[in-house]
């Protein structure tokens, strides 16, 4: 055991990191897909940790993984910790482990001092929190929210299985997938790292979460006329490579604006841009864009993609093409990080001599669904170049560790301030 | 034998040009790929054609297939009308045949009138047109200008052979190239179909070509930064997507505004856009674009070209994006047809009751390369809904007839005026 500051131990954190980490798909470092062996294994080893603290370790009905610390006053609602186990493929080794190892490490810092809270403290690793085979993420989160629906449960992965059967086999049971709705929670922190630059350029040691953007993503194709590069006059041509080109720029210089006017966290993003023919001497007769936009301001989000609905029909007009499609391909709404617990992780920060940025998170989370069931924030650590979902993913031993410290402190002041009062 | 209408038989014409079309490969009509066997039984057929027309038939060492009718007066230079017969894969059947049938056909009218010209007439095939397997085009008429170098007969096909192998393979001799190079021509005319919408949606007979305009294509790339779409802030992104797409609209911008400004004929297509990862939630981190830009002034075309690239310098820097590379693929300069024939097709087209219309040639054809060495003209023949290189490629049998009129009519014209005098 190496040596601990302010009750938490990094050397811990880290070979736990590690050793987790090595669970993995060895041609595709680091892989462990929700639903697999690899996934299965990886939880066996987490049983083990979690045992060795001293944990009750139970899957609930969703296959959610737990450990449980009882606390000193029967009856007392659940502090809640944790993320997931899970990988995208080719991932990383943090982006998931790092808020389970965080929050186990807390738990074992109380032990390891003897402490005893007065409310219970579960460690959770949620169920398939990266987008699964199955076509959906959050699936643990989602049923403790009691948003897992009959419909996402006959989801099917390429291979035909139903998630609902899937869920089966690592130990879940849909039949009582209502057992699984939590309303025993009194608060849900999770630590994650940031996947982003904003902690490691502006050199802040955590960033405490503000809210987690909505993300509405909108699908849209052009359909012009193929024609000869060099026999049909510009006048005639119905462009629609030229039509979703004028639409890319539209939504990044709208985003560049609506993220200046102060109503908070706002990006647009065209990540996928498919012309057909995509050939050098053929007017492009079709293109196909998917446009990614989020926003803390639920409003604004709406207002948004309002636009870029009417200039992809203005485009279309301009450029004699049709929008044969403006879909929303999906839809989530904001979620708020609770004031209260926000101010605890600041000033436990604080207290502990480390510096800390209220920013949001442009990326999805378990906290966002068990927003809607408990008051819940989220701690961020600064990761490398802001990178994510590759082997290349980073976060320091000492960064992780100032998180840990951050989410202690703050699940120390939650159990002495909470009014809970035990069952009478 | 039908009808002949101004001396020109349609029915012959169109029967002609069936049989040919049936030369294809069954499994993807209509393909006739330059250097296969069955573009050598496709010149089978022609030879036999040429033969019954009572035509000398020659290959030349560049493996141009001549069919030659003598003049009257010994040592005049040569009257030179053909086009191609080798198509793209999965093309139309009047793309080359066309022009190499009319002009045969015109051969053929004056045999059947018992007219001998006082200039030798040469119907000729020429050799690779199309974007070969070689990665050339328009083999057999640089060889004719000279234009046909060492380089080039060194370019290898997907199986490594050389193409000076493959012309030896077809008849030709490239280790006599020079003798290819024709000196000896006094006037050039190929018709073709248009590839474009202008005749057919003007109701117009036939176009007069002005020019062969110049083709500059380059490819440009941004290298950005990929970063996560919802975590990386408007104003710390790198997005190669949006350089290429604000590119992609100035192109289109500046060629409508310089096709209005009275300088001739010019466009400019963006037909390949290609974003790496092209993935949803990330933001490009790499844009490949190919811009084909063509006009009719040369001087204009590089200007053009000019400001695209000061352009896409200035979007690099405006996007914090790095202009990795902007390069000139190909060149080719702009070719003009011949005043003098240009109006003898006029005058003939008008005096069999034809309706014409200058136009230019925004695709490039053999005449650009007889225009180096001889005065050249092309007449276009109205093609449905401008479609080509592809099996609906269509043109009307008697559209094909209209232009052969016209060019039978500038043949015997240019005969007759023509200052040619016998050698002494």
């Amino acid at each position: 055991m190496g040596e601990r500051v302010f009750g938490i131990d990094e050397s811990r954190i880290w070979s736990d990191l590690m050793a987790l980490a090595e669970i993995t798909d060895p041609a595709r470092p680091y892989t462990r897909r929700s639903f697999t062996p690899l996934f299965q294994a990886g939880r066996d080893w987490l049983r083990r940790r979690f045992a060795e603290a001293g944990l009750a370790v139970r899957l609930d009905t969703a296959a959610n993984l737990f450990g449980r610390l009882e606390g000193s006053e029967p009856g007392l609602p659940t502090i809640m910790l944790g993320s997931h186990s899970d990988s995208v493929p080719s991932g990383g080794r943090f982006d998931g482990p790092a808020g389970v190892i965080a929050a186990l490490e807390v738990v074992r810092a109380l032990q390891d001092d003897g402490r005893r809270l007065r409310h219970p403290v579960e460690v959770v690793d949620c169920l398939a929190e990266e987008p699964s085979d199955y076509g959906l993420s959050c699936v643990g989160s989602r049923a403790m929210a009691g948003l897992l629906s009959a419909e996402m449960l006959d989801l099917r992965n390429p291979a035909g299985e139903r998630l609902g059967d899937a869920i089966v086999r690592v130990g879940g049971d849909p039949a009582r997938l209502a057992e699984a709705r939590r309303s025993d929670v009194a608060a849900f922190l999770e630590l994650h790292i940031e996947q982003g630059v904003v902690l490691e350029r502006s050199k802040t040691d955590i960033g405490i979460v503000t809210a987690l953007v909505g993300i509405i993503r909108l699908e849209i194709v052009f359909e012009g006329e193929a024609a000869h590069a060099g026999t049909m006059p510009m006048a005639m041509r119905r462009d629609a490579g030229v039509a979703a080109a004028r639409l890319v720029g539209f939504v990044s210089q709208r985003a560049r604006a609506l993220a200046g006017a102060g109503r908070g966290y706002v990006v647009g993003t065209t990540g996928v841009i498919d012309i057909a023919p995509n050939a050098i001497n053929v007017v492009p007769q079709r293109a196909r864009i998917v446009v990614d936009t989020r926003a803390e301001d639920a409003a604004l989000l709406d207002a948004f993609v309002a636009e870029i609905e009417a200039e992809s029909r203005r485009i279309a007009e301009e450029t004699a093409t049709v929008r044969e499609r403006c879909t929303v391909l999906s839809r989530a709404t904001p979620a708020s990080c609770d004031p209260d617990l926000r101010r605890l992780l600041a000033e436990g920060a604080a207290a502990c001599g480390l510096s800390s940025l209220a920013l949001p998170s442009g990326a999805g989370h378990d906290a966002a669904f068990l927003s809607r069931i408990a008051p819940a924030a989220m701690v961020f650590v600064p990761c490398r170049d802001g990178r994510s979902h590759a082997p290349e993913e980073w976060a320091e031993p000492a960064a992780i560790a100032a998180g840990a410290v951050a989410l202690l402190e703050a699940v120390e002041r939650f159990d002495a301030k909470s009014p809970d009062r035990a069952a009478a």
